[in-house]
């Protein structure tokens, strides 16, 4: 049987963080990662753009309840139909998670990643929570985690 | 017709914070709010204890499938079936959210409530969250909180 | 302590069935149920003005994310944020569920109450389901659901 | 940019389908869609299988907190936490649904799946559902949600 690949959810918001969304979906890519985000727009879509771009999969777990709700980077679209409730399903879809700058339902999710035990590493410039690893650059996020996820 | 009654959600968690969650819930039934929690034990609990017995109502918001879930204090008892993401409804079903202790599960109830626009306090001892107003009292905090409410 | 009042779920639409909701909600709240809607129009509306006329108490489990989404017979609003997903909720906190009238969505409720082990009547008019029982008047409902809340 | 391909969620439950799954999810496979469900077994199970020994491309939308919740024929696994609303998210994220028997939870995924719009087919021996088309065998099911899609 095949191997499932290691899925990272990418988190977060803000329009000033998308060249660093862009570089850490490339990153998680290129090391064989399938990249997830809640597939809307700023953040959620460049790092999907990042890893597509970069040949990888990526799949977007959608709010509302239409497939176009989804941004053009998904391959596959999870339509949730649940609201800010799809938070859960994305922390909880990664076997880790990166966070790319952020606010509330950014923080919602780190939150809930940590309560299920998934890894998390907030890049700089995201929300400062008290136990969360914290990574310089998207290369270290993504070393941390892929470390994270081969323990 | 009859106008709806303030609805307080008071999260948290920790056998430590459960005198003060029945102060909080204590005060609240005292000023004419509605007690909502999680439904489980500890702060939840505890919270709901402190409004009934002061001659409150109480609604227990619980995460499984079964009524019998739900701590003894709950008046009315809303069975989710949707583990943590259960976590939203207690937040956004307060008209204000009052925190008392807690960990992961009650920073994700913080974010969400923030993301919705909920008035928050966090009483001291509670998750330190940028931009969330502090109390230092039970009382302080349900002042707050019906202050919150009234604009 | 006190006893928690049997709560009882009334789903369904229709416009037409409107008289037939508010009866429903009036006997079940002269039997002591606190009653449970989806918390909008049509049948979710007058099944909770029939049991608020009566004196009972009534729930509103709404699937947006504001407390003004509910109508204005509610007692108590639960906020989900959880779109469609909130029938899962109203179905599972009902000690029983009687359904009038009602399409899509009340099919929904009714194989997660069938699901959840909750007991179910569809009063005649509603969707016909193999295996759940019929009522032909809201009479009939109401004894049959109290009577399976007893056992 | 890549078209995203067609998503089919197949739900449905019973070990005396899982034949009938299998030949559903190869069909699908073979014609292009990426193959849906529940992620658990049977069904499920079957499924997934089918269309990966066809070289497709599978999603499991688990309703539990682990993606070892999910069957082996997973490429990728959606982990939602949420339970039996999960079963609103397997309906939402198909393009169409096709049914191969079930029970409660089926018939709770084809009410989601009418009330949101998606096209759906139910295979003889699946719940029998006023309003929605039968087909009489994994290939009349197959080439129906085609065509609807297609439209």
């Amino acid at each position: 049987m095949t191997v499932r690949r290691p899925q990272v959810s990418v988190i977060g918001s803000g329009s000033r963080h998308e060249a660093t969304a862009l570089e850490v979906g490339r990153l998680l890519a290129e090391r064989g990662c399938v990249v997830i985000t809640g597939g809307l727009d700023e953040v959620m879509a460049w790092a999907l753009r990042g890893a597509r771009e970069a040949g990888g999969t990526t799949i977007a777990i959608v709010p509302g309840e239409l497939h176009a709700d989804a941004n053009e980077w998904a391959d596959h679209v999870v339509v949730t139909g649940i609201g800010h409730a799809r938070n859960l399903a994305v922390a909880a879809s990664g076997d880790a998670v990166v966070a790319v700058g952020g606010s509330w339902g950014t923080l919602a999710e780190i939150a809930f990643a940590m309560r299920l035990g998934r890894p998390v590493v907030v890049l700089e410039g995201g929300p400062a929570v008290e136990g969360v690893p914290r990574a310089a650059s998207p290369a270290e996020a993504v070393d941390l985690v892929l470390e994270a996820i081969a323990r």
